[in-house]
This record gives structure tokens, C-alpha cells and sequence, in this order.
């Protein structure tokens, strides 16, 4: 299936990834993420741990039966019990573990070299002997003696492992050790070779690019680089660098890359921070004037890959550094044409209000230019004359919305979920009868701190000929925020098409 | 002030981290920010870029009176204006940038490579008249010509360079590409060179150790990994592989890291990912049984390093794959002692509700092993018995609760910034006045999706002794479910008084 030059992709987001602190995932959402691994075009999925409970039996069995193209496999310690309950679970690749270093043997197992050495020949004789793959990890591999651990690689190569993993448990390693370990481990078995990094110090890609490079087949990984701590090697960086910088050959699908790390974010409830490096909202965006600059000559000159490449598309954003070649390029966008002496004053006024502290939207800058520009096509627009919200316990949240456009009254009543899904039902009531605008994405930035934190709220808007308009705002009362944040999404909307009807006018 | 073993941290949170798409912070946040950035101990600052705005000059100057430990920079590219403003912007020391890439030259610039090096003499010349510290970082250079590139760096050290700087523009580099640079621009230059690299494959951190292990003296670095679309090379990781892997010598006082990541994650409004190294929420937070079994026995069986290292604390919770160690672990935190039977019972119910897809709380854990244990005493607790909230355009926002405590009814009404605020304000007036508890931190994730999507709220509070507990809980309306976690938080703490007591009775 895969060639000599290509690597291969373990997945084990459903595994390591699952015991992520908090997260849990039910038997349906694991199978849903186990097809969309397979989509995506990972070589293995680990599916899960059998024995941790029946909700992962029961996972695991439904993810078998769907006959997936992806080789599918289950964690188990080296006893029987773990082993009977991942053969129980339907399951043909079991990898299957058992610690190695002086710290987890003595403090953790509280047993000898000799009965560790013991448990993974047993482990990997029983689980052969009712006909599995097995693919053995010798836990802190990283930390453990080099000769203990090439021993007991070699023992369980002899009585029929597999596969041989080498796993950097809590992210110890560099990528000149890993790079040592592999060769020993390959010289010594000359089994395919695995390797599982953790990202503790930031150099699990590294230490598995390293692997790589001396002749590791197989990497594990998990995407969003979620597990335990701070996680494993992120499969969307690693592939993304193999491909890109070593051209090393794998299976992945790379154009799926950003809708899978959605559905994993929001089925297990872990979000993606911005600075994320392919996944994250900022890894295509722009906002420094050189940058948008050199972007709109070339998106080459300030981006590694095209973001189609990952399924994504660039932005950018007419913040404090935009400079007037970022803010001229955002205003064409909207087909809005300037002086140069307008346009200083736009670059001028907006750097004042940056220097404030204050974000910029693109909604902002667009009304600073209508300002500029005094263009009287600009004062039409959707207008808040009134709203109010009321929810509680046994309450079936309700706003009633009041809009003036174009000088007539629209009133909306509207129940939801939350104050908030009513308030913003209730505007899209309305706007929808007048200009076709339905709400595409709604998104709320965490707030800490307290309970009077700012909230930053932000709205996607679809307009009847398919152009998606957003719209940022902050504010401390989340529903007022989220109302406004609406509000100026449809008055972008509008705007657009009036200076859309200007120009051709003119 | 560096022996010459340890290696010079230069800080760009406030030029490079500011330059997030999005992040704008005032001038006085920026001097908040470079304070606790000294405190840490960093060896350079780069304050901003002062042509970009009046703001970026005041916050400078400001940073300048100071008189910090931390040498302080400021970005010009190679135009007499910009480094005339950077001049007058008292600073000492510029960092001065012009692209070599040919992508750069031919699309962004727009120069030929001789004016490039022109320029890039001009500026340094400039500069060295003024009697700045000069550091020269050729844009892109990772993507440079090789030869032109150090024809460059070399005609910048023989006009009075101090400080050569190679930046990873695109984050395009490989360790094994960043060590073949370092080394030829030390062996072509003879200067003190820096790395500056980004992290679009998740290689920062690696590059920028590269860079050292040949003799680079110097690496620019971003709290929390801030910067241009997936950031700098994180501060935080490579100071702690440095340390702990490398046993490279630095002057940062790694106690205040998780600190200053803190502030500067609330100043710049963007969040850290829970799995991110060392600042991240889960960086040393365990839930599976088989690490939360290695941590009670040793920590080091699954923390790399201790977290109070990095000013931490670690902590475990009761979720899916905590198994009975963990679970008994957590118990004994609150003084709770169980027969076997009865653990294992604990540890069934969980694993149903686990496997529900439902996250498995602390608090969750409590009331459960209340109901196995019978314990009669945990059964009072604080009810919401009603509540109801207002707010819009125009409306003070008013939150009603009605609580029963004891079988007692409780009632107060309160007003705050939000609905949230101001129904939290009105549980607290209560339960001040019953039970002296305050609450601590509000904190909301962040919702993508719709308006009509899961919110996830989680609440500390403190008691009159001062010991902080936290609950978390979901669901759609974003303040029920604030109100909620609320109640949870307050009612773990009078459970914990209860068992106390209880313990003390027995």
C-alpha cells in the first residue's frame, strides 16, 4: 500500500488524543472521527485502549465493521486480561506496551529489568499466538538504559513482534537522540520502526523528523497534536514538513487537513490556539503593512505553502501595523476607491484609534472611509432601535429585536437555545425578508478574568449571492456584544452592494 | 552580563508578537508588558517598530526612562527616515532589516541585488554615525541565495555591524539548513550572530537550537510563541529545552514563565491552547490511571520537570481513564476514604457516564461517591430554586435569583456589566452572606459554530479559609449554564466543609 519511500501515518488522536485531561468522547463521535481519519488518509488508526471501558469495546467493534481502508489497531498492557479484551473487541493489530526506564520500573511497576523483560516476551507470544499484528513500544524508550531497551527490542523481534515503537513518553528526547535510538533499534531488530513524540519542550515534530531521517517507517501522531500534557507530534505539522522540507512521501490527503482538525476541536471540545502553525486562525493571516505588502505582490513572499494546499484561504486585516498598502488593498476588495490624500487620512485616523489599544476591524476601517470619503451612500444601513432579552430557569430564552431600514420600523420576536441564539434568530427574521442575509458562523473568543470581562464576538453573514461578509465586536454584556457584532455584518453587506450600485453609476 | 557559555534571549513579544493579526496593545500596555518581560529576565527587549505610529514612539520612550536591566531595540527598516525616527525615539540600539530573498527583491522590493546591498550598507553606515548598537538581519534569508547572502552579511560587518541576525522569515528552514547558515555567517563575518525563526512547520524551537549547538549567541523568541501568522520561536519551550536537554546556560527566572505567559496572553487578548508546552493548561495536568498511578508514586514518571520549575502546580482529573488509582487519589484529596466495594463501584459509575461522551468533573466525582457511600451528610447543598435575567439596548442588565439553603429561601436581585455578571452577582450576595464565598475567576471557552452551539463555563471560588475550588459545566444558554457552574463551585465547597466536619466527628 505504501511504497519504500513513503512513510506512514499512525494516527492515535482516538487514544492518545482521548486522554487529553477532560476530554471524552462518546462510542459515536469516536466512530465518526475514525472515518474521518480514514477520509483524510492516515495508514493506522488507533482506535482505542479496550480494556478502559465497554463504551471503547463497543467503538472499537462498530469502527471494524465499517471495513476500513486504514489499518486499525488497540492499545493493551502486556497481561492477558488486556490483550483477551482487545482480541474481544475484534480487533487484528494490537500494540502493546510496557515500560522500560529505572523510573517507571521502580516507581511505577515496582518490578525488575528481568520481569519487565519477562511480560513483553509474554505479551507478544500470546497476542502472536492468536494471530495479530503486534507492534510493541518500550514506554519511556527515551529515558530507559540503551542496552536494556535494545534487549528487550530484541526479545520481542525474536518471539514475533511486528512492528517495533519507539515512544519519547514525556517528550525527553532530541532529535540527535532519536536519531540514535532508530539506528540502534533498526541495526538490532531490522523491524519496521515507530516513533511517538511528545511535545513537552516543542520538538516532537523534530524528534520525528529525525526518526525519518535514519529509517523510521512510521511516525504517531494525533492531530490538533492533542494527548496527554502538551500533547503529541501534530500530524498536520509533521506531514506538512515532510512534505514541504524534506520531501518525504506520505498518504495524507493534505487538502483535508483544516476541516478534520475542526471536527476533532469541536467533537473533543479542545480548541486551537491562533498562533497554530497550519491549523491555527492566525497561519494565514496578515495584518503588517510590509507583510500585506509583500503578500498582495506575492502571497510567496510572506507565506511558506499556499493554504489551499492544507484547505484554507488567506485573510488579512486592516490592524495598527496594515500600513496604507495593507488598508488600500482591503478597500479594494470592496471596490472602494480613494485619493491619496484620503487614503493618508484613513491611515492617519486609524493608527490613532490603534494606538488607543483598540483592534481594528474591517467593519471599522470601512466606516472611517465612508467617513473620509463622505460618501452620502454610506448613512443607509440596518439600525438597533430597541431589543430586549429574557431567560432563566424554566425560561424559554426570548428577544424581541426592533430595526429601523431605510426609515421604516421591522419588529422580530424570537425564542432559542440561549438569549443570545434568539437575539440573533430575531435580527436574521428580519433580515432575511429585506435583503436575503442569513448568519453563516458564530464565534464568541474565550473570556477570562471574570464575570465582567470583555467578550470579543464575531459574525459570519451570507448574503443572497453567496459572498460571506464578517464582523468583529467587543463588549462586556455578551448578547448586547453579539447583537451589534450582527449588526454590523449585515451594514458591511449592505454597504458593499451600495458602493457595488455607486460604481456602476458613476 | 553573559558568560560565555550562556546564550542572550531576545525578546520580540512587542514588535513581532504585536504584529498577531488582531493584536493591538496601547502604549501603556506595552510598558506593563516590557516590565515584566526585564523581571523575567530577558536580555533584550525590541520595544516596537516607531515609524508605524506616534504610539509605537511614545511607548518607547517611555520604556527608555526606565532604565531596565534588559538592552532595549527597535525595528527601522534601511530608510533614513525610519532610523531617524528610531533615533529620536531614544533608543540605542536598532534592528535594521531589508529582504534578500530573490522572491522578495523581485516582488515586494522591487530592487535589484546590488540595490539591496547598497541600501543594507547605507543603513548600517547610517546608523553607526548616529552611534547605535546596530543589529542587521537579512529578510527571508532562509530563502536566500546563499552567496548573496553572505556577500551581505560581510559588507555589513566591515561597515561597523555589531550583531548579525538570520531570520527564518517563512519558518522554511530545517535545523540541518539553519546549522549550515549560522556557521557560514560566523566563519564570513566573525560577529555575534542571532537566529530569528518561525514556526509554520512547528520547527521553530528546533531551528533555533540548531543555531546554538554552532555558535549562535543569540535567538529572537516571543512569549507563548506570538508573532506573524503561526508566531516566533515560543520563549517558553526553548529557554526549557535549552535548559533541561541541552544544558545550555540562560539568565531567564523560568519561575515567572507561566506568570508573564499569563499577562501577556490577557494583554494581547490571545488564548493558549491547553496543549501547548509548558504554558499550557494541560502541560502537567494527568487524567489516564496509568499516568495519575506513576505521578502519585513519582512525579517524574510522567512530568519531564517539576512544574513549580516553570511557576506551576500539577493536578489530575477524575475523567474516562482515570482508573481506580486516580480516582482514589482524587478521593483522599478531600478526605474522602472508601471501602474496595465501594471504589469499585466509583469507578463503574464514572466509567457509564464516560462513556456517554460526558466530561467527568471533580465535582461530578463527589456527588457520585456521596451517593455510593450514603454519607447522609452530603446531601444538603445550595438549590436554585429561580432566576431570571433582562437585559438589551438601553437596559440595565438585572439577574433575580432565588435560592434555598438549608430549607431556607434566599432572594437577591443584583445588576451588572452582562447578564452573567449579573446574576453571578446575585448568587454571590447570598452565599457571602451564608457561607462567606466569593467567586474567583469567571472563564468561558470560546464557541464556534452557531449562536445555537455548547458553551463551556467553568467558575473557582474561594472560601473563608481561602481554599479555591473550580466546577465546570455546558449547555447552550450561556448564562443557566454560568449560573450553573456557579451553584456547582459553591456546592463543592460546602460538601468539602461537610466531609471535614464529618471526618472530624467519626
Amino acid at each position: 500500500m505504501t511504497s519504500s519511500k513513503n512513510i506512514r501515518i499512525f494516527d492515535t488522536t482516538l487514544r492518545d488524543g482521548e486522554q487529553t485531561p477532560g476530554v471524552t468522547v462518546s462510542p459515536d463521535q469516536k466512530f465518526e472521527i475514525a472515518m474521518k481519519l480514514d477520509e483524510l488518509g492516515v495508514d493506522i488508526i488507533e482506535a482505542g485502549f479496550p480494556v478502559v471501558s465497554p463504551g471503547e469495546i463497543q467503538a472499537i467493534r462498530k469502527i471494524m465493521k465499517q471495513g476500513l481502508r486504514a489499518e486499525i489497531c488497540g492499545l493493551a498492557r502486556t497481561t492477558k486480561n488486556d490483550i483477551d479484551v482487545a482480541i474481544g473487541s475484534d480487533l487484528g493489530y494490537i500494540h502493546t506496551f510496557i515500560a522500560t526506564s529505572d523510573i517507571h520500573m521502580q516507581y511505577k511497576l515496582k518490578m525488575s529489568r528481568e520481569q519487565v523483560l519477562e511480560k513483553a516476551i509474554f505479551a507478544v507470544e500470546y497476542a502472536k499466538k492468536h494471530g495479530m499484528i503486534v507492534e510493541f513500544s518500550a514506554e519511556d524508550a527515551t529515558r530507559s538504559d540503551r542496552e536494556f531497551l535494545n534487549k528487550v527490542f530484541k526479545a520481542v523481534a525474536e518471539v514475533g513482534a511486528d512492528r517495533i515503537d519507539i515512544p519519547d513518553t514525556v517528550g525527553y528526547s532530541t532529535p540527535q537522540y532519536m536519531s540514535k535510538l532508530v539506528t540502534d533499534v533498526i541495526n538490532s531488530t531490522g523491524l519496521p520502526v515507530s516513533v511517538h513524540c511528545h511535545n513537552d519542550f516543542g520538538l516532537a515534530v523534530a524528534n520525528s523528523i529525525a526518526g525519518f531521517q535514519v529509517g523510521a517507517k512510521c511516525a504517531h501522531v494525533t492531530i490538533n497534536g492533542l494527548g496527554e500534557r502538551a500533547g503529541n507530534a501534530a500530524l498536520e505539522e509533521l506531514v506538512m514538513a515532510c512534505q514541504c522540507l524534506y520531501k518525504i512521501e506520505h498518504n495524507i490527503k493534505t487538502e483535508l487537513l483544516y476541516d478534520v482538525s475542526k471536527f476533532v476541536s469541536s467533537a473533543m471540545g479542545i480548541i486551537v490556539q491562533p498562533n497554530k502553525a497550519i491549523i491555527g486562525e492566525n497561519a494565514f493571516g496578515h495584518e503588517s503593512g510590509i507583510h500585506t505588502h509583500g503578500i498582495i505582490n506575492n502571497p510567496l513572499t510572506y507565506e511558506p505553502i499556499s493554504p489551499e494546499l492544507v484547505g484554507r484561504k488567506r485573510w488579512m486585516q486592516a490592524g495598527k501595523h496594515a500600513g496604507a498598502h495593507g488598508i488600500k488593498a482591503i478597500l479594494d476588495e470592496f471596490g472602494i476607491t480613494t485619493t491619496e490624500s484620503q487614503l493618508k487620512e484613513i491611515v492617519e485616523r486609524q493608527k490613532i484609534i490603534a494606538d488607543a489599544g483598540k483592534s481594528i476591524t474591517t467593519s471599522d476601517l470601512l466606516s472611517l472611509a465612508s467617513e473620509v470619503i463622505k460618501n452620502k451612500q454610506f448613512d443607509e444601513s440596518f439600525k438597533l432601535n430597541d431589543f430586549h432579552i429574557v431567560t432563566g430557569l424554566n425560561i424559554i430564552p426570548t428577544a424581541v429585536v426592533k430595526l429601523n431600514i431605510h426609515d421604516k420600523d421591522f419588529i422580530a420576536s424570537e425564542t432559542g437555545v440561549g438569549p443570545v441564539d434568539a437575539a440573533l434568530k430575531a435580527i436574521q427574521t428580519i433580515a432575511h425578508g429585506i435583503a436575503n442575509i442569513k448568519i453563516r458562523e458564530y464565534k464568541l473568543d474565550s473570556i477570562t478574568g471574570g464575570s465582567d470581562a470583555l467578550a470579543e464576538v464575531s459574525v459570519k453573514v451570507e448574503d443572497k449571492e453567496g459572498n460571506i461578509i464578517s464582523a468583529r465586536k467587543s463588549g462586556k454584556d455578551i448578547v448586547v456584544t453579539s447583537v451589534q457584532a450582527m449588526i454590523d455584518a449585515i451594514n458591511k453587506t449592505m454597504l458593499k452592494k451600495l458602493i457595488e450600485k455607486g460604481n456602476k453609476v458613476k
